[in-house]
């Protein structure tokens, strides 16, 4: 354990490029490494470096809030909760006391100075220990408040901006109310899953008597890149995702689509400036009937190639999507109702959103099949204007909708990073 | 893409010491990983070999199945699954055409040679295609069979091991029906998750029509260390988990305590030479509380410091137990209801069994907990000589028992391991 590499775990990500992406304060991750008291042995590698990033610590202040246009890390613990006190102070502190704890697992400590024996044998430990010696692992946590928060309750009624409004129901939907809604959601992404799974336990214990856990989600592999560093994954239907998602590097793109600007705040929303509205969808894949379905059936209910991903009738993964486009049987290369058609942008006036899912397996439905398929996380700047019209197009049209079935739903509003000094409470409370 | 390094991933392990351990055909690893035409870019660096061997192939062929001594991977997808065809030769070819796929995935090869795309537009693809550019990444397969599957349906009675007995009920077994039982089995153990996920896919697909899926369990950290390279890991009481676990390196206990052994043939059990039974048990936790409960009594429940790991009395975490110290009190150190006491050799007349546990959290339970536990698998001989004794100990006394609950459990009869050309249809039906 002298040496630079053994204090440090080497995590998943797909590819150099994804590494790339991650390297945030590369060196900074031997000393984020929790229980480590060592110094670094030396500088690493330019390879070390790569492996570190997958370690290394993401900054948890910052105009935004961590978690959103950040490298998609491989995992993730979701989780959303129901404040069960009647006293809004109660709940005040505990935004307080999440940021201080938050703050500090992002940064690869324990959640409260005292970590894991500081208290004593009288005292419960202040952190529940099972990170301890894993690295930062890239952890983000990022918070969002759903629309029931702000009803008379904790008298944050005028606070409610008017674009968080419930979802509507959509064609097909088949909504379990064990898996929707919630009056708040932590989103814990990490590149090992143990540090993702800590951070939601530490701060749900943290909330005991003020919160109680309504639903979660684990989440094992990431379906989304929201960086051109990364290399694009593949989802359960074993086709790439998110090519055209927004990216972190299109600045101009995530200022019109994904962060709440001046002008936003209609309702009691000018908290809201600088945040993102979160939509969440836990979506079931059929992935048994999928995986009966001929290639070609499969390609037309996606719009792509699934070796490489390319639009049909293109040759590579980024060629930009051709909707005019003529088969050699005169018909439209892309279907009309394949997914990509109908969920691009020129089809929605425009409309995009930033997605950061996840796959999930989640054991199986009790008749013989695993419950598998995609926690779809998208970030926007108004879910009425983006996430809805394109969700209703879907809906109605989208070759995929056979194999798929929406059975969770939750909408929050997720505010803008902290700056020194800042903590949660504030915002809705200060 | 044209450097060894972007070929592959760098995926989890606890600590450069796992990373040794898996160190198996490090160069292999980019010829293993899937979807790559070319040759590697040049011969891997140290350091590159050590993120490497997270990548590498295991071999699937020896003595023994992979998936038992292998260094315990970090990511679990387990599947109990039920035989729904009465057609002998069904579940013989079935069998057949698992070891074939296993083989092909284990080296990093999706499951068929058709593979994405091979089959052409108009027939389903042979493989589901997650994988597609995943490494092989410590992919291992284990199967094993349930006593269920010795019933009159298949023509096994005769075949039947005696030491293959369903387990007795235990003092405070919450066994839920759902989560219980099985003919057949299949481990998948791999650093990164969605080869796991993938491996049980594909294997699952294949048995279509044959056998359906009973339960299914993903578990996201390894408790237990196999190999004596490997960090010793934590449970999600924050404890070092497996510190006295038999090890790879020590073939004399594996051969007494693991291996079956000629002589232990009782019932028609010849076939299982070379084999081990596997016990799988689902252990939740209940977190919640003993994340209140003060560290001194953690700590007399466990027997070990949370920090260390060492022996309560003792220094460091490999210090032989010594379970005659007495503390300042003059009390035992060691409780006498402190789960390593009790489950140790020197108080089960010599017993022990070579664990292979992952943490799991599976959403949450409905009443605002997190469904959270450990997942407790462990190979063994004769589960009749071993678990049961062990489980009987500690259901009736463990300090742990009133923080615990076990809700699933199964016992497996896992063959030996395949020579060339041999399949696992063969033991049974050959």
């Amino acid at each position: 354990m002298s040496d630079g590499l053994s204090r440090r775990r080497l995590l998943g990500a797909s590819g150099t490029a994804a590494v790339a992406g991650v390297v945030v304060g590369a060196t900074g991750a031997y000393a984020a490494s929790r229980g480590n008291d060592a110094a670094p042995g030396g500088a690493p590698t330019s390879t070390e470096a790569a492996a570190l990033a997958l370690d290394a610590a993401i900054p948890f202040r910052g105009e935004h809030q961590a978690g959103i246009v950040t490298p998609a890390q491989d995992r993730l613990h979701f989780v959303a909760l129901d404040v069960v006190t009647k006293d809004r102070d109660q709940l005040r502190q505990l935004l307080e006391d999440w940021t201080r704890a938050a703050e500090r697992m992002t940064a690869g400590a324990e959640a409260a100075p005292g970590g894991l024996v500081g208290g004593g044998p009288n005292r419960a430990p202040e952190d529940t220990g099972e990170a301890f010696g894993l690295a930062a692992s890239g952890l983000t946590i990022t918070i969002g408040y759903g629309p029931s928060l702000f009803d008379d309750r904790f008298g944050l009624a005028s606070k409610r901006p008017a674009a968080l409004q419930d979802l509507p129901a959509f064609t097909g939907d088949q909504l379990d109310p064990r898996r929707t809604g919630g009056d708040l959601c932590i989103q814990a992404c990490a590149n090992d899953p143990q540090v993702a799974v800590h951070a939601v336990r530490n701060l749900v214990r943290l909330g005991f008597g003020v919160v109680a856990v309504r639903w979660s989600q684990l989440g094992f592999g990431r379906t989304s890149s929201t960086s051109t560093a990364q290399a694009t994954p593949r989802n359960l239907f074993g086709f790439k995702d998110g090519t055209n998602n927004l990216k972190a590097e299109d600045p101009e793109g995530l200022a019109k689509h994904v962060w709440v600007a001046p002008g936003d705040e209609a309702g009691g929303g000018v908290w809201m400036t600088g945040g993102s509205y979160l939509v969440a969808r836990r979506i079931r894949m059929h992935i048994e009937v999928w995986d009966r379905t001929r290639l070609q059936e499969q390609e037309d209910a996606i719009g792509r190639d699934k070796k490489e991903g390319a639009p049909l009738g293109q040759a590579k993964e980024y060629d930009a999507l051709d909707l005019t486009r003529k088969g050699p049987d005169g018909r439209p290369a892309i279907p009309t109702t394949a997914h990509v058609r109908l969920a691009h942008h020129s089809n929605l006036g425009g409309i995009r959103l930033l997605r950061r899912g996840y796959n999930f397996t989640d054991g199986s439905d009790g008749v013989g099949h695993l419950d598998a398929g995609l926690f779809f996380l998208a970030y926007m700047r108004d879910p009425g204007a983006q996430f809805v019209p394109m969700q209703r197009a879907l809906a109605e049209g989208d070759g995929l909708g056979e194999y798929i079935e929406h059975n969770g739903s939750a909408v929050f509003a997720c505010p803008p990073g902290l700056h020194d000094g800042e903590h949660w409470g504030q915002a809705l409370f200060g």
